[in-house]
């Protein structure tokens, strides 16, 4: 099935779909979302795109962003950032203390919620101007000088963050977080705040498609290497407690978001962004899982 | 750099690189292994072969059989065994009970030690003289009625076995043990007693790079989904709490076992066997895992 | 309030509680009693006897035995004991592979399963005729030459005893465990099916009251720091993860079966055991809890 | 052995004992302490004073005080509190997230830093004037008014408080903390920062011993089945990780500091506070655990 005809179902597939699931709760910005929002843009290399749905409209891309901050800090330390986080899948939910606390203050990977955190540390330390070069970083990524931090959602995170602040102290406890708490908060949440649409997703995220240049621009953004490997942690902890489920019914690197929001790279052929706002028990987008299934099942698109 | 020049250059590779880590010492018999052996093949999907050092040699493939026992099963039972199996990486060492624990005795994934157990379990089940027929699957998957179980292995494993029987008995006693629990553990020792030379390692396995069907001798193994299914869940739970940094390294589906061998696979392209005895903390070789990363990153073929 | 007046008003204080909680019914021959039953006897060191109910009336001890053999294992081989097992609260439910996981295959305390398997080893090893020995400890302690194994409740265990087998095989994979495990399986399991009457539990723990000696034989038992050693332990470990909530409320050294008994311990004062068969989610006697609270909050009998 | 020779004996006693373990290094002010220093005092409930060594001289109580606080809250809460935090052992280090995260925010007891602050969160929720109204009520207990907070210890502890800091927000996370996260911090860090002689501590805890008033003075300090729910809560939870080998070998309740001091209390006849600096390696006070070891072997003083 080509994409085109994929596309054209999309609205078939969808009707024969409950919309199961929960708005994300836990930041009162996020719970004004409409539930029954859908929308999905698929952006091949070579510029081909196919979209559906509510693919222009903006939506928080929450977690999802921390691929992006994983990126610059990756292409500015090289390997030294591997001394303070892991590559390994964490096993269990989102932001559990007990892992961090048995790996005496080292994250597991730089996609839950302590690596991100130790990441935006590390982009803390190294930019003179970390919040501006980090969006102009994630500008340049998606050739889109209108991408922004969202100061309602920071506000909102801020106002009931206790998780990471208990996080990010526990860590500093250990010697893992080098720069002031509040610091690092406010630039994690920024990160977290950004709001893209489908399209604007998809478009950011292609160099990870493209051996780490963005095809659009021919900007390079990570080199060769890096960009597998951060393809490679994607797949193996982008999704939480849920990573072996998306590898074995998708079978692409991806990232979720709590806004609703996934994307998946196909190495060499293309990026999608997906977004439906109810999540699953495990915090990932029901029909933004089950639509990228019915996608990559019926083009046979997936890596393995 | 070809395949041909990769292999012409492993051998001064490994002079640069220390023989580190320790060989799997809680099996008797596989103590008396010498840890200086080396061998390698690469085997194509059209039947070019590349080898290297002691690539003609028997050893023990011990838990790079699971594979093989979960193929078998998941083409026996379809979607009905992942009721009683995960697909999600452990997290944690390899035969630790307190996820088994935690999950009612549901192991995580069919590639540790309870899940392999819990195969064996649907194996005896299912099939009339389970031991013949599980030795017959991989013999037509190998196209070589050689392969045959040790049974001084096998005699081995079950003096030294305590640790698998304390989890066979905690899932049994959550019901997830159909079977007697002896009947199981004599089928599960036989299943890891199976030696293999390179050569045929990475014959056996290259279906898997071939959509399911043994591009050799045109034999369907499992249909083409399925092994896709297989792939990603060797990438996500193949090298126990190694499994990011081989994805990361590496970037390829793959399998380890005590015995010190590595079977990697690249869908579409080659399946390739190493093997070195010693092994690294996390019970992979040491060799092996170094000669992957050199040769995927030489030849650029990550699957990312 | 006297004794006396405390056991005249015990049906009046039982009227006014519910008979919560559900029968053990993991071992079926557990299963067959009546939930209704109610017995309570307390003995004084100067031999006065209190009792109430259903106090005349067999029982199965189960757990509350792992003190006897703890008390034999202790006379015997003084402190070695303590460097293969612990006496520290378990904190988590009463089979639990995880801390015995974490603790290497040393059980947090002589009274968890674990702990009990480990003794029952250390008996195994130091006893001629173990399981003839032990029962004649016990009688020597009770003064009571009927006391003896339930053959019914021994194969009902051993029917059921997947997580006993579980726990044993890992403490057998860390070396801490010496004989056969079948050996110390069936020792264990006839030291659990011992039944008594509530007179006789009283009867048969009144040296832990008295310094060591039986005071209505005069035969010494253990030596009198020893006694005050297992009556420590029973403080902190003889309630699985309700050890604080019986310290908080009753306030004396006690140990609970899943029989429904408990038998607790006043220091130079005197024994109590009491029976009902139903149990709380912690898996200690509802109305046995209940009971001594009333018991020991109207006579201001606690250590503390 | 009376406690007149038990105190003649000290000195030899010292003398054939190592200075082992490791002054307290998390908060600096700690380590300024000589780590030679030894102090003891025995205060009998008819006002009989044992002494030795440095007893007269200040050292930081440090968690000792949390006993304290649990009184206060206790006498003003009832019942309530128990809503809040548990009653049982920890069973793991003392200020491990694991079991708090595994818990939803209920600390499993009121004396390992979890259940610490939420006592403070009680007391500053209850009390106008919160340190004011907490240091009266210490100096009540201890008939002492010149007993205060120590401004350079509250300023040493703010500043390395971490994790403090992550147990404080995952409670807050949980809705088990009602007062702003600073507030509560620095009470804490008040309630921890307190320092008094062996001496003052003896005198300070003499209620413990005489069904909660203070003998000297006359004057009630909790009601009497206060005291001894908090002696029993003392006995369990006291010592952290060890509070099974305290019982087991001392046999009192008791608390330690990691300061070096230690309190424990025979309920009816005696109360002892004990001063080493060197902990070992659960926390606790290396000398005054054998110290008090000796004392109560030699003089049979165990409630067991």
């Amino acid at each position: 099935m080509s994409y085109k005809e994929i596309f054209s179902g999309m609205a078939e597939e969808l009707k024969s779909m409950k919309n199961s699931g929960t708005v994300a709760a836990y930041i009162p910005k996020l719970c004004e979302v409409d539930p029954d929002k859908f929308g999905a843009h698929l952006l091949t290399i070579d510029n081909q795109h196919f979209c559906f749905g509510d693919s222009n409209e903006k939506f928080s891309i929450q977690s999802i962003a921390k691929v992006l901050s994983l990126a610059m800090a990756f292409e500015l330390e090289e390997d030294k950032l591997w001394e303070r986080v892991g590559v390994e899948p964490s096993g269990i939910s989102f932001n559990s203390l007990l892992q961090l606390e048995a790996g005496k203050g080292i994250p597991r990977n730089p996609l839950v919620n302590a690596g991100a955190l130790v990441i935006s540390d590390i982009l803390v330390s190294s930019l003179k101007n970390p919040k501006r070069e980090l969006i102009e970083f994630i500008r340049k990524a998606s050739g889109n000088a209108e991408i922004a931090y969202s100061p309602a959602i920071v506000e909102s995170e801020k106002l009931t963050g206790f998780k990471n602040a208990a996080l990010i102290n526990l860590m500093k406890s250990y010697g893992n977080i080098k720069n002031d708490i509040d610091t690092v908060l406010d630039f994690y949440f920024n990160l977290c705040s950004i709001e893209m649409t489908c399209k604007e997703l998809a478009e950011t995220f292609l160099f990870l498609a493209a051996d780490g240049i963005n095809p659009l621009s021919g900007i390079r953004i990570v080199d060769s290497s890096k960009a597998k490997r951060i393809n490679a942690i994607m797949q193996l902890c982008g999704f939480y407690d849920e990573a072996g489920e998306f590898a074995f019914k998708v079978g692409l690197p991806g990232k979720s978001g709590v806004g609703g929001g996934i994307i998946a790279i196909h190495p060499d052929v293309y990026s999608i962004a997906v977004w439906s706002p109810k999540l699953n028990s495990k915090g990932n987008s029901y029909r933004g899982m089950k639509i990228l299934e019915y996608l990559t099942t019926r083009t046979k698109s997936s890596i393995f």
